[in-house]
């Protein structure tokens, strides 16, 4: 059953019966996933046959080779590295492989302009960013359920041909994301920001740690712990990334750079030292000498930009209210818990639970809609569950 | 009922009948919740009314004030700001308020010289520190569990009494954390690796999403809110942390503001840019001209680092098997699923929902023994779970 449906503007949109997806790693093989999902025909290819098979035997489709004829596929979605995107348009587009083209790289100009410069046909190609992914790799980390409410970036150009933006509409719409139209060079710097220069920033703090005596690594919470998650990802997937948007993340980093060279600088001061001979001056900024009242304003900044991060479902940061129980460690215990919440009529929006081996107890966070807070606390207390 | 055990091993410890909370926000009302769970008595004071009023209807004990006589406290336990640990120590030890007295603030080497230079009795002092907290802070925000399992660093000197460690010892136990000697100074560089200078650097990337235009945050995903949750933190009670571990923190930083300079500078050149005058050099280092592969290698020393960290349980880092589960958004979803868990006899150690409002599906993460996974995942599929 393939998806001939209309978009919620009203508007109908190109029919998606059969795509292609080049590249079997997490991106490509979620998107065929949620693609298998809707029925929809999906025939994978990579340069590594046992990508290929791995994903095909996970039901992301079927292996396609370069040799078959047959008809053109409605859509190919190019998943591979930045820097190899335009090449294999060009090569898809030379063998008339599909009546359009999509990307799903984390960078946007660059392959646009190689796409230009190798003479691709840019009509039918509109270049698309899903922003989702994990700090795993690989076809066997995707999940059909990746995109789900995540935004979807995509760029198409004067060139770009209205059919082939629908058909990638009707790609995203699958998949459950949120289409987000904007500019390449204004999405670059965008996710220079949110998304590459963390991810330097997160190896540098990391770093740190590569060279720390195990006493520190024994007093590591969980602060140290959610700073660094993005650290673990694949560095030679990253460098293609990084490389590919080179200017607007350096950019980023040398901003990022300046303040922390400037709050170390205060530090020392703070601390009776002079700044040592040699050091970066804090990028000859007009708070060289600034003290402990310049750190301060540093994290104030840092706590304005917390801020204006949507919360994780897009809405505000904080829509449901936290419950927290105090739950034992055997078999059934949440089973019990999520009972009372049922028979009490309470949806479970979220649920964190943190267990320690070796002692009894762990606590739950069950997060809910904030007028059901309360009958969840007095359905939990009245069945003897504790509540801290 | 209160704690007269002994220690896991087989020494006896000190009696504690009874403490003094000085300083009722997060820690110190956690410590308060724990100790009363346990049938000690607990007092709690601090400079603002309101907050003790508010951790006392909390149930973490009655309030106390100065004027007061009766018998010493078995411990006093001084939960205010690094900076004013010491005067505060002095004021309770000239009136002879405990036994045995500690702290529980985030720098260790400045208050036990405060101590020193004001004249304390530093016999009965053993400098303490929980390694645990949360991006909120106050009474409010404390729990009874908020140490289970979590490290706790203690700090005695040559001049300590093996008494009052036994004493803190006893309170660490009851509070369910694990107890961690290390010397002060070794502490203070441990903290600044793996607690304060990533809590700076958070901040740093946090200022960038500031000043970041609106399409910047809409395409924020996971990562970037990991590495910046932290920098939500209160930026005074961060100011008299970072300010009391001064040099440690201005050593680390210096080292994470050069490696990302350096990542900037290599950037730039992949860029075909020049590294425009004025830009900070990254640090005098051999590898001033250094491009790509340098910034490779400082993802890999990211990864390195990474893997270093203690899993979250202090034990490897994955010894759960992590089985995915669609899930509808119902009452009583969740709790069938626990059902079925629990009739085929698997304890479910950790579980997170990712739920996505307007549309009916998301996705359980369910963490169990690995031995258990394919129990389970077999169970759920033969209940009509679907498993991607």
């Amino acid at each position: 059953m393939a998806f001939h449906g209309h978009l919620r503007s009203g508007k109908p949109v190109s029919p998606l019966d059969s795509i292609l997806v080049v590249g079997t790693g997490l991106i490509g093989t979620s998107v065929a996933l949620a693609l298998r999902e809707h029925g929809v025909e999906v025939r994978l290819a990579d340069l590594d046959p046992g990508a290929v098979r791995l994903a095909s035997e996970l039901g992301a489709g079927l292996p396609w080779s370069a040799q078959e004829g047959g008809p053109a596929f409605d859509l190919a979605v190019i998943a591979v590295p930045p820097q190899y995107v335009a090449a294999e348009l060009l090569a898809l587009q030379e063998r008339g492989v599909a009546r359009h083209y999509t990307d799903v790289a984390s960078v946007k100009a660059l392959p646009l302009a190689q796409a230009e410069s190798l003479g691709c046909d840019v009509a039918s190609f509109v270049a698309g960013h899903p922003l989702a992914g994990r700090e795993r790799s690989g076809p066997a980390a995707a999940r059909a359920d990746l995109f789900l409410g995540r935004p979807w970036a995509y760029c198409p150009t004067p060139e770009t041909s209205p059919a082939a933006v629908e058909t990638l509409l009707g790609l995203i719409k699958l998949c459950g994301a949120e289409a987000v139209r904007v500019g390449a060079e204004e999405h670059d710097r965008a996710v220079a920001v949110v998304s590459h220069a963390p991810h330097v920033t997160a190896a540098a703090v990391a770093a740190r740690l590569a060279e720390a005596p195990e006493t520190a690594l024994g007093l590591a919470g969980q602060g140290v712990r959610d700073v660094t998650r993005i650290a673990a990802g694949d560095p030679a997937l990253w460098t293609g990334i990084l490389s590919g948007n080179a200017l607007p993340v350096a950019k980023v980093l040398e901003a990022v750079a300046a303040d922390i060279a400037a709050a170390a600088a205060a530090l020392r001061r703070t601390a009776g030292h002079d700044v040592p001979d040699g050091e970066p001056a804090p990028g000859g900024r007009a708070d060289d000498l600034a003290g402990m009242p310049w750190v301060t304003a540093l994290l104030e900044r840092g706590v304005t930009g917390t801020g204006r991060i949507p919360g994780k479902h897009g809405g505000p940061a904080s829509v449901y209210a936290n419950v927290q129980v105090i739950v034992g460690d055997r078999p059934g215990e949440l089973a019990r818990l999520f009972q009372v919440a049922k028979e009490a009529g309470v949806n479970i929006e979220d649920v964190r639970l943190e267990h320690t081996p070796g002692l009894p107890l762990g606590a739950a966070e069950l997060s809910v809609q904030p007028q059901a807070a309360d009958t969840l606390i007095g359905a939990l207390r009245a069945h003897g569950w504790h509540i801290p």
